[in-house]
C-alpha cells in the first residue's frame, strides 16, 4: 500500500495568494460591473514590459536555437559559465565581494530555491523564522516533516518564530536560544524593513557562535535608497562562513514571468554531518543541481546576461525608479489619512496598520468591497502580521494614481 | 550546529554524465589533435534546430513580453490553461483516454518532476527500479534517505532491483514480493525497449492488487514506432486508479536546452495516509508545485503550444524521422561487425554488448581512444548494465555516418 506525504496533510487552507484570487474571483462573480474596476496591489508582481535590452537579446538567443550551428541542448545544470562570471563579477566583485563564478547557480526561480535548499539539510535542525514572514519558508518546512501541527493563527508547532513588531522596527534581533537555520529577508517582504549593518553584523556574531545557517533572502535588493544599508549579507565580514544568500530577477529585470534566480553557495560554508563531521555544503547543492534540476532554459539565461549590459543596467534603473515613484505616492496616501506606514523606501512594499483595530482580513475586504482595490492581509503573513496589509507598489502610474484616491475617498 | 543532509553523502562519485564529461575532457587535453576528431553519441541531447513553428512562436513571445499590454508576469504554476488543453487534447483524448485539464501539471523538466515527485510520497514506501536504469531514479532515492549504503557496482540497501536482461527483452516482470512504489520508463531509456500491452497490464494489475503507485516515464514516447505499443500508461484500464505519467518536450521538440515537459496525475489516483486512510494524490502535487515553483517561462509554453499546430507536428514528426533513420544506420553498423544490438526501433538509444567479454568501461575508453566516438557504458546505468553499452542516435546524418564507418574500422 503506497504512502503519500502526511506532513502536507498539516498545511492550513491554500496558500495565500490562491485564497486571495478566490476572493476576488467570487466579488467579481457576485459584482461584475465593480470588478472591472478593480486594481491589483496585493500579490507582488511586476506590471511594465520587459526592458528593451532583453528583449533583444531573447530574439538574438531564439534565433539562436532557431539555427543548427548556434543550437543549444543541454546546458550546465548550474546555469552558463558566462551567466555565472556576470553575475559574481557585477553584483559581487564589483562591490569588493569575493564571490567565485562557481559559487553562483543558477535558477528559475527564488521561491524554488528556497522551498529546495531544504534538501541538502539535515531534518534535526531547529528552524527560525520571522514572524510576518514569506510564507513559502514555513510551508516548505511543513511539507519536509520539520514541525508539528499548525494552529488557528497558522504557527507551526516545531518552528522558532522571531517576532517582528513596529516596535523593533520589524527586524528581529538574533533570538537567546540556540536555532540552526535562520530564514532572513531584507529588503523584507512583507513589511519593506530593511535591516543595517550593525543588525547583520549581530546575526553574523550569532550564527558563527551558535554554527548555525542564515538563509538570506535578498530577491528585492535592488530597491534599496538608502545609502549605508547592506545589500548583500556577504558585506559582513564572515558571513562566506554562515550564510547562503538568494537573489533574483524577478523584480530588477521584471522576470516574474520569465523566471530566472540565483543562489550564492559560498564553498567556506561547512556544515555538520550527524556525526559532528564538517564538511561543505557546496557540492551538496551542486549534486542537488545536477540530479533534480536541468538548467534554465538558454534563452532566458541569455535575457537575465543582457540585465547586465549597459543598456540593460540603465533601463532596470529606470523601471526601479518608476516602482518606487509609486511607492512614496502610496505611502503618501495611506500617511495622509492617518493611518501608521512602514517599508515602501528600500522596498516595493508599503505595511499599514489596519484602522480601528480591524483585522487584515476584514481590511483586505473592506478594500475589495469599498475602494475595488486588492491588497495583502498582513495575517497571511503569520500572526504578527494580524492588524496590518501589505500594498504593492508594482503596477502603472495612472492605477497607483488612482488608487491613491480611493484610500482618501473611504470613510475610515 | 546546523546539519547537512547525510544522504548525500552515500551517494557513488558523480553522476554519469558529469564522470564522461571529465573522462571526455582528459582524453582532449592529452590529444588536441585526436579532440578535434571527437564525436558525441553519449548524453541523449538533441542536435537539430528547433522547430520552425517554435521559432516563430518563441519570437511572437517575446514581442508579447516587451509589450506592456501584452506582458506576462506571474503564470498559474501549474501551467497555462492553454497549454494544459492542448497537452490533455492532443496526447490522451484525441486518444481516447479521459485525462482532465487540470490532471496536466506543466514544468520544466521530467528530470526535475521524477525527482521531486518524491517530496509528496511517504518515507515508508518499499521503492523498486528496473536495473539498468536512468540513474536519477536511484540517486533522488538515497537523498530522500530511501536506502542504505551503496556498494561497489552502484546497487543501494533498501531498493529493489528489478533485473532486465537479454532474456526478458529488458522488460521486467511485476515481483512476486510487495513493494509500493515502481519506476517504469517506456520507451526505456537506455536500452530502448518497449513494453507490449500485455506486460503494461501486467504491471497495472500487480499495482492495483499491492495498492502500489507506478511512475511511468514515457519521455521517448514520440519514438514509438511498431503499431499496437502503447504510447501510454492511460491505454490500460485501470492505470488512472495506479499511475504518474512524466512526459517531456525535450525529445520531440527538441527542447533539452529550452525547458518545458509535464506530468499527469489523475485526480482518482489515492494513496494511504499513515493511519491507512485513502486520499487523492492530486492536492498534493498541486500544493507542491504552487509552493515550490513559479510555473515554467511563458515563453516557453508559447513554444511548447506551438508544437502541438499542425506545422508542429509535421516538422516533430520530421525530427523524429532523422533522428530513427541515424538508429537504423548505427543498429546495423554494429550488427554488422557481430555485437548483439538492442533497442534502437522505438527509441533513439541502442544497446549493444560489449564485445569479448570487457567492462562497460573498457569498452567507453576504446571507443574514445580508438574510434573518438563517445559513448555511455552501460554500468552507469546499474549493475546490470555491466557488458553493455548505450549509442545515442542523437546526431547529424554526417556524425551518424562517420560513427558506423570508425565502428567497422575498429579490430575487434
Amino acid at each position: 500500500m503506497a504512502f503519500l506525504n502526511d506532513n502536507y496533510l498539516k498545511l492550513k487552507a491554500g496558500y495565500l495568494f490562491p485564497e486571495i484570487s478566490r476572493r476576488v474571483k467570487a466579488f467579481g462573480d457576485a459584482n461584475p460591473e465593480a470588478a472591472k474596476r478593480i486594481i491589483r496591489c496585493g500579490i507582488g508582481d511586476v506590471t511594465e514590459a520587459l526592458p528593451d535590452a532583453v528583449v533583444k537579446a531573447l530574439h538574438r538567443a531564439v534565433d539562436d536555437m532557431g539555427t543548427r550551428a548556434r543550437f543549444h541542448g543541454y546546458g550546465p545544470e548550474q546555469g552558463y559559465e558566462w551567466l555565472r562570471r556576470a553575475i559574481a563579477e557585477n553584483d559581487y566583485r564589483a562591490h569588493g565581494l569575493e564571490i567565485a563564478d562557481d559559487e553562483i547557480f543558477v535558477s528559475d526561480g527564488s521561491k524554488c530555491d528556497t522551498g529546495n535548499i531544504l534538501d541538502i539539510l539535515g531534518h534535526q535542525n531547529r528552524i527560525a523564522i520571522t514572524d510576518p514572514v514569506y510564507p513559502v519558508y514555513v510551508d516548505t518546512n511543513v511539507m519536509a516533516g520539520h514541525t508539528g501541527e499548525g494552529d488557528e493563527t497558522g504557527a507551526y508547532a516545531g518552528l522558532h518564530y522571531l517576532k517582528c513588531t513596529a516596535e523593533n522596527g520589524f527586524v528581529a534581533e538574533p533570538p537567546t536560544e540556540h536555532v540552526d537555520v535562520v530564514y532572513l529577508c531584507f529588503p523584507n517582504n512583507p513589511t519593506g524593513a530593511v535591516a543595517t549593518r550593525a543588525q547583520l553584523e549581530a546575526w553574523v556574531a550569532y550564527a558563527r557562535k551558535e554554527q548555525a545557517v542564515i538563509l538570506f533572502d535578498a530577491a528585492y535588493e535592488a530597491y534599496i535608497s538608502e545609502a549605508g544599508i547592506p545589500h548583500s549579507i556577504y558585506e559582513i565580514p564572515g558571513a562566506r562562513e554562515c550564510a547562503i544568500e538568494f537573489r533574483s530577477f524577478s523584480k530588477n529585470g521584471g522576470f516574474t514571468g520569465t523566471r530566472c534566480a540565483f543562489t550564492v553557495v559560498p564553498k567556506s560554508l561547512l556544515l555538520s554531518t550527524a556525526s559532528g563531521e564538517k564538511k561543505p555544503l557546496h557540492p551538496l547543492w551542486q549534486r542537488r543541481m545536477t540530479t533534480k534540476f536541468n538548467g534554465v532554459s538558454y534563452i532566458v539565461q541569455r535575457a537575465a546576461e543582457a540585465l547586465y549590459s549597459p543598456e540593460g543596467k540603465a533601463q532596470v534603473s529606470a523601471l526601479i525608479a518608476h516602482y518606487m515613484g509609486n511607492a512614496k505616492i502610496l505611502r503618501e496616501a495611506a500617511s495622509s489619512i492617518g493611518l501608521r506606514v512602514y517599508g515602501g523606501i528600500n522596498a516595493p512594499y508599503i505595511w499599514v496598520s489596519t484602522p480601528n483595530g480591524i483585522t487584515s482580513w476584514q481590511m483586505f475586504d473592506r478594500m475589495l468591497n469599498e475602494a475595488n482595490v486588492v491588497i495583502t492581509p498582513g495575517s497571511g503573513f503569520g500572526a504578527m502580521g494580524e492588524g496590518y496589509f501589505r500594498i504593492s507598489a508594482f503596477n502603472s502610474r495612472e492605477n497607483v494614481e488612482e488608487v491613491a484616491r480611493r484610500i482618501k475617498a473611504i470613510k475610515w
